[in-house]
């Protein structure tokens, strides 16, 4: 599980912390969704974050590993809604388009775009961490073009979700 | 989503809670995980139960609905996990096995010696309800064979788990 948390100020986006969670295939399924649990219980003590967004997952794969992700994303959620933090989600293609402009872009294209917004110079060890920051500065983006394109004349949130059709919304 | 609570005496198992949250397919995805949230939180605040028994989904359905369906029951997992509540995961079978000694009964079948044991004299409403109760009656029936058949040569819940393999264990 891959988690990336950033901090926005009115002038530009700091990288605040960026990991991945090992779940080791040799834990029992229990196991692994309570370090989940308690990692995202962590991360959101530490950060107090205002937003929670999490990647909306292919539908391509099986039955049985569509609810293990299930089960793990529901834990990860739970731990937000516990601390009332607003959840969305975003497809990974509308994450791509967002970060690179290309909704069909490879994950090092994503991550070159990443260093760039964010100001890192490091390379990444796990595709899933940048990932998961590719996520919340997707939501950033979104975050912002309310208060862009849409502050004047937005009568509360379903309206925007009006204009914003693409915009993929769990809540 | 349906639920039941049990208490287990020394003699007896009485029926502490049977109900469905419903879960209106109008209303969205979030708020439903958000109901279903904030309701094992209240039933595990109001009867701060010692275990946590869910039934293990068929692998039949969709991806879509799996993913769903993990999400809801992973909402429900964290819940038990929070208040440090252990998570036992039954099949269907198992629990229809346990309740009825046929892995095949159906609902009303399975209803009928659940109101036997817990000596119910009202009709069920929802199903959903009445499944809910036969796990938590499955689990009761698994602790009890422990204590029944194994207590003297068991070395801990690893040492049950290995003479109990056709018992699904989340943890």
């Amino acid at each position: 599980m891959g988690y990336g948390l950033i901090e926005v100020g009115s002038t530009q986006v700091r990288l605040l912390e960026l990991g991945v969670l090992k779940l080791s295939p040799k834990k029992d399924p229990y196991e692994r969704l309570q370090l989940i649990h308690k990692k995202v219980g962590q991360l959101i003590g530490e950060f107090r974050p205002d937003d929670f967004a999490i990647e909306a997952p292919f539908f391509g794969k099986n039955v049985q590993s569509m609810l293990k992700l299930g089960r793990a994303q529901g834990v990860a959620i739970a731990s937000a809604m516990h601390s009332g933090i607003p959840v969305t989600e975003y497809s990974p293609k509308k994450v791509k388009l967002a970060i690179t402009g290309n909704g069909n872009a490879d994950k090092v294209q994503v991550w070159k775009m990443i260093q760039t917004i964010l100001n890192i110079k490091s390379e990444i060890g796990h595709y899933d961490a940048s990932d998961a920051l590719a996520v919340a500065i997707c939501h950033h983006f979104q975050d912002n073009s309310i208060l862009n394109t849409n502050a004047k004349k937005l009568n509360g949130w379903g309206d925007y979700l009006k204009k914003n059709p693409g915009r993929i919304k769990l809540r």
